[in-house]
């Protein structure tokens, strides 16, 4: 659910000037106010057996997920849902969402479809004194995840294999605790929300922090399967990010459960330490399989 | 392409305090910022033929619209856009229509689709002085229009009789130096955008400020077609608007092509004074045909 290269080569088209952050973070900046965007379609995100309270839950964790990721706090959301003739959408499946992230829906759009389902959901936070981005990881850093990855790709799966009893992916939760912790603290250096594959994801701070950045594998290493594995695990909603080595007892001591899964050097490119070898991950991610 | 009573119902089932105006205004308002959003779908709002450009230009003037209706400037842009695989859509035919507005589009998403065209547009923008209402009508006032009616109606009923060369009415303007003239003075009691034709939208003007409206036949008259016809030309984007008898000189000073169509009362509805009577049209509107 990134943007691709469409939206970028756009924003080089158009004069930007004024806009603190724009196309390339999570969120946009303009003032103090954060702002992010979603759009998830049926047969691309989401089955059309998905209940749609689920459907509304990843859709809405992506867009906060997205505001935390700049060490921001969601705040309102506007909602645009276009609705195939005869489907049912009730109020609450999508009120509860809402109400579970503290969210207020303040606008929206909804319209019939001639196609499948559609939704789109606007996020409107507002920023920390420190605002997190993706460019100031530094060589020295440590990198850390906020919970162990490959758990939503292995609930992806057992869907995909017909297990329609099994949506608990959608439910996966956003960080924004922790994203507010450190957009108030400025402990992070950099931060990106895990949503296309730790390799992925974490070349985007490689590229545009100008560094290196090294996973240990015995790191990422989960119950039941390997850390290939756990690295193409997209949609996570973790936050992956960099902290200097004199600000990691503050980070632990709030947050012990965090896992230090690397670090940053001078250099470029994302790397898999293994068993002494480093391997190229940085296109190691994940594809939307429906 | 207004919200239905789903989104209605969703923010009385939410806590929206904090938020001056939400849904059943054309745009929600927070702080100085003004946000709205609005979602268009192919063989819903366009037919698969019609060129990106002109899709992508309506639906920034239905946002830009909105905005303008609450007497604001819009300023930033968000795009959602889910491509069905092999549709080809260029970056400078987005470009255009945002340029043409002064717009910065400072983020989005985009997917494929497995169904058909969906696009999805955040359009924010900062308050004047007035916040232009719905419920602001008062006894007394005139009713006005920001230019003459029907000619969107007359351009769809072409484009829908086969005539694929006309798709003009994919670029009506909105009335952005008019919006922001009424923010800036406060000229007006209340406004509406013309996007569900114009007995429906007065409608809400009526309902919201507790009055009655008179449209005057004659002056919705236009150039070969009835007023009936005119009133139930949607999408039009021209601004609907009541003001008070005092200030009437100095709105057409500054805008000498604005149309008086009538006069607010004490009561309720909304009515069509012809050969001395009246007709009840709250509930003439536009829906979409395709």
């Amino acid at each position: 659910m990134k943007e691709f290269s469409l939206i970028e080569s756009l924003t080089h088209m158009l004069d930007n000037s004024g806009i603190a952050l724009g196309v390339g973070d999570d969120a946009a900046l303009f003032g103090t106010t954060l702002i992010a965007k979603d759009i998830m379609a049926e047969n691309v995100h989401f089955t059309p057996d998905a209940p749609f309270s689920h459907i509304m839950q990843k859709l809405i964790t992506a867009n906060v997920s997205d505001i935390a990721a700049m060490g921001g706090v969601a705040k309102y959301a506007l909602l645009g849902i276009a609705v195939p003739e005869g489907r049912e959408v009730s109020a609450e499946d999508i009120a509860k969402p809402f109400d579970a992230y503290g969210l207020k829906l303040i606008g929206g759009d909804t319209t019939s479809s001639a196609g499948g389902l559609f939704v789109s959901l606007t996020v409107i936070g507002e920023r920390n004194e420190y605002v997190l981005k993706r460019s100031g990881a530094k060589a020295g850093d440590m990198l850390f995840l906020s919970r162990p990855a490959g758990r939503v790709r292995q609930l992806l799966d057992r869907e995909l294999a017909g297990n329609t009893e099994n949506y608990n992916h959608y439910l996966v939760r956003a960080e924004t605790a922790l994203g507010d912790f450190l957009g108030r603290t400025g402990i992070a250096n950099s931060c990106i929300d895990v949503s296309d594959g730790i390799g992925r994801d974490a070349s985007h701070i490689a590229q545009q922090s100008g560094v290196k950045i090294v996973v240990e594998s015995a790191k990422v290493l989960c119950d039941g399967y390997s850390a290939e594995y756990a690295l193409g695990s997209g949609e996570e909603f973790s936050l992956l990010f960099t902290v200097p080595a004199d600000r990691v007892a503050e980070l632990t001591a709030a947050y012990p459960a965090v896992i230090c899964i690397g670090r940053v050097e001078e250099g470029s490119g994302v790397w898999l330490e293994k068993d002494g070898s480093l391997v190229d991950i940085s296109n190691i991610g994940y594809e939307h399989h429906f």
